[in-house]
């Protein structure tokens, strides 16, 4: 079977890795990327010798590329054109525009958190709605947190049961390597609900979700605790048991050193995961406790790779190259290395 | 009638402000204070021009003391001699000592939350059980987060009854004018359930608690969220009626400008109160949200000052000097201008 | 002799303490300060009771600060017309128009760091030379960083000449209280020479200096390393000498406990001194070493407060208060308390 | 020629890292690393499916290692029995300990910057004093801001001769998954001169070197600002060709994107650097001035990797592999893969 062709827009934080995932999957195949300027990323594209081709974005910026060194391949629409499928990782606002681009040449696309719930058909999550992107011509992914976050709740959903979540997201205010941006000695509230809860409750409407959000002067990973109301009673060695077969959970413990956010970076670093990244989610033992027949436990949300396996489900579905959740997530888990580290438990 | 002598042994973080929450009250006389080192406070202490009298809780530290040009008004014994109560404020563990030294003069004595709960006969919140407090000679106060979170919860739960709560606590790491402390670019997770769950319940065990305590690099102040199961439901609009009244609490929004934990701090450094301290918890209108029948809200403890109005409650209580809960705690507020800005909304 | 009379435009950061530092000079009187939004800084003003008038800055958001109950005196032309020197405190760039409205009424007016030199006559500093602002229209007062450098390189300067000096700008990235602004887990470089290097030539012009700035995420007070090549040779224990004898100068030790900048907060704090502030700045003993013939040594600037003596200065001077350097100098510390604690060491 | 065989004492944030290089030269052999702990490095080195061989450290605490899952093969003891250098990145005090074995066996070894000077024959620095080390038993690197200063400074020394440094060090206080370590909102300054400056005088006997040190609260890099006195006058555009020059040295520029500290880290992660690592320093050109006839400038230090090449030329010097430094240093960065990407420029 012909691998299926896959173009990149946006070669930022989430860019580069939708790139890496795409490259990863021996079903697929990476066209190329776009970008608009010599950023660090593009520059570091560079020096690794351009492992991918480089379109550029905006015809008026390629002089700025080639002036940096950086070999030009063509434009975002010779990108286009030459593909089946564009991620778009681009800043918010400008995915919107590329869309035109995209059904202009009867393109799919799949378009990250940042843009607004309609420039897609779907509002999409590789374990708890792929059967709604299957055949979809634009799906969204849902946000880093939220897609962590629904991981959790449809796990448990699919166990028990889950009436009801109530959800404090502790928020990362940038990433590793911004400026210009986050808070220094503060933590800033914003106004309730928080939009995951929305979102959450737009994926699963079949439950009542709200959620407080609260930023923090950190770059590695959001916790989130969740107090879930389930269907059926649950005790937490069950919790634990549900939670530890989920291929893209990690269930881990302060006494083997996980002690918070910043353990799972220094673990994924001394993995020697690429950029230290880690596709699971962490959720902690020790967090998991019973608020009468509610349950409530805290999770780790690397918000830089998180995204990638579902944006890999996306392609399986909006492309049909696997008709069933189950098939469709396996195959992205497989080819990412996702869940081998089960074996070891 | 006389005024009540009281000491303050440990002029740290807490014991400082303990000192001039006393020098406030007009029923009270503060005898003076104890430590042993001539620490940045005691220093600046000595820099006012000893508005309080020093003792020194060491003989052997006298020395050092006197070097610094900190004059010695005599020994912690001497201090505890003179006063009905000490209000001991010294580091965990050296209260449970000092302990001692108050019982052999006969003396009561209030702990902060830093000892263990052993070393009290009471343990003791002044708006949630003041009652159990009349008379008793050694009382241990909640600790920071406690405090404020009982005063939000005792309020919700003399209006409409509340069953259980699942909290999640944000915590600031360290004091402003710490050092080798904290966190650099990391959220810790503690084994839950808190500590501050369970002492709720000993404080409140008609209601079911439990929380997960997550620690942030940030110095000023505390934000918990509650999930609270309330007995009568309440809406958004009578809960925010509820805390209105309560006179330790400011109900706050965005739109005013508090943004979060940080605002509260400047707030009060532009009231132009001592130390940039407030004595009330914060209270976001716009984090409060029904989860189902439950409401869920996020308050902000200034952790430095929060326990001042308390333990004031604690000698009123212990000394016998108003019998009643709302007399005594109204008695404090008085003295410690605690309310008065509600007269403005 | 008739009170000087003086207006601030702006109520923020530094405003506030340009406000509040007129207030305590004896011959001055404060007419009222400017502002055109209900911030938190207004608000905490309403809560205090009004102690000072306030006028809008723009007639079209008056409405919005009588909604929130501010009680408004007047425009920014009604106060302008009632003083005799402005001080303007307001956003980069709104300085300069209001500037036209101080010339309109004839008006002398004294402008803060963020404004472009080109605003006004003289770029001033109280103590290396204050015989420039003698009679001048408009005064604009170097930033809080050259402000303290100044203090330092000036003193050393009179006592034993400069010839040079390189620094290093260890600069705090945001305020207490901002959000939105600065630096998560980041140390960010700025283009060399830093602007203060240069400001400090445009001074002290017969000086050579350069110098490096790195911002760090913290909120309490610059630190700043200087190299001072010296025409004659000067000895550590001289060098501590002579910022001994500096009226704005703390010279201070790791032993008493200033750790770093945030013990200056602390010490200030525990002072009482309102909102925590220091005017002096701090200069570590321990931190004085001899780089060959030169001197190396470290400062501590207090960024919200350390301008508001070289403003008063400024008064003075543009208004012929005292036509002498310390003649002035010395009225201002005298009602701001400055060196006083001098008398304890 | 057979392979020089290597053992790493202590697999933490330097030890791991000295384990990858080693196994990376191509003229040597890893034989295994020791530790005494399952700690995530270890568990992480497990999950990675044992690329190098574990030694129990500790023969009590091998229980606890099996019970985790971490196959041991054998003890410290076995581990140096089996190499002809161990490389101890063990914690500050340990090492030396571990020297007693090292010598009953008459193997040599190589200390990091943790330990006392006197653990060692010789202090060593690959590029300042290679011919010191060549033969010696036991060597002791530098700490890494000496490494990365030295790198710097013995750069310009051999170019136009150095006299005299001043140098200002911006410290990060933790590593990237640290806890229980660092400062919250401060900046926290040591006595002076640092221990560097008189590090780099023990390397390099022939400048007079100072410095301040002031901690600041992130985890990337330091960075430190030199203020260097050269004997032949030297300009920007020499000192630019000179650091360009140098294999260990990346002379970057802000408009680059190289914003600050953590710029490098996102750099080496985009790259696909192992861990994000990087072991070159950088230097900024835009922080390059003229201070009088001085040249000042500011280099980042990425703390975790800067020693493993310099580690790296260590082996090489004591096993008497290479004789000469420019031949030691040139084999170390082929096999690192360090200065390739200057033929990109």
């Amino acid at each position: 079977m012909a691998k299926v062709r896959v173009g990149v827009a946006g070669y930022g934080v989430i860019g580069q890795r939708l790139a890496d995932g795409v490259a990863l999957q021996k079903d697929m195949e990476l066209v190329g990327i776009a970008d608009v300027a010599p950023t660090l990323s593009v520059r570091a594209l560079r020096e690794k010798g351009m492992p991918y081709a480089l379109y550029c974005a905006a015809e008026d910026k390629r002089a700025d590329l080639e002036k940096a060194g950086i070999p030009v391949s063509g434009s975002l629409e010779d990108l286009v054109r030459s593909v089946d499928v564009m991620l778009d990782a681009t800043n918010a606002g400008v995915g919107a525009k590329n869309k035109e681009l995209y059904a202009k040449f009867g393109k799919k696309g799949i378009f990250q958190g940042g843009e607004k719930n309609s420039v897609a058909d779907v509002f999409f999550h590789g374990y708890a709605n792929y059967e709604k992107g299957i055949g979809a011509q634009f799906l969204k992914l849902t946000s880093c947190n939220t897609t962590g976050l629904i991981r959790a709740v449809d796990c448990l959903d699919r166990a028990v049961g889950v009436e009801k979540v109530a959800i404090t997201i502790i928020r990362r205010v940038a990433d590793p390597g911004d400026y210009h941006r986050g808070l220094t000695n503060a933590l800033q509230i914003d106004q309730a609900p928080s939009h995951q809860a929305l979102d959450l409750m737009t994926i699963m409407p079949h439950i009542d979700a709200t959620g407080i959000l609260v930023h923090t002067p950190v770059t590695h990973g959001h916790i989130i605790t969740v107090v879930a109301s389930t269907k059926k009673d649950v005790s937490v060695e069950n919790a634990i048991e549900f939670f530890s077969a989920h291929p893209r959970i990690r269930v881990v413990s302060i006494a083997e050193g996980f002690l918070g956010n910043a353990s799972f970076f220094r673990y994924a670093r001394d993995l020697g995961n690429p950029r230290g990244d880690m596709y699971e989610i962490g959720l902690w033992k020790d967090s998991i406790v019973k608020s009468g027949k509610d349950l409530m436990f805290a999770i780790n949300i690397p918000q830089e790779s998180v995204t990638i396996p579902e944006t890999m489900d996306g392609i399986r579905a909006c492309m049909g190259m696997q008709k069933d959740r189950i098939e469709g997530t396996n195959k992205t888990n497989e080819y990412l290395g996702i869940g081998k580290w089960k074996d070891l438990a």
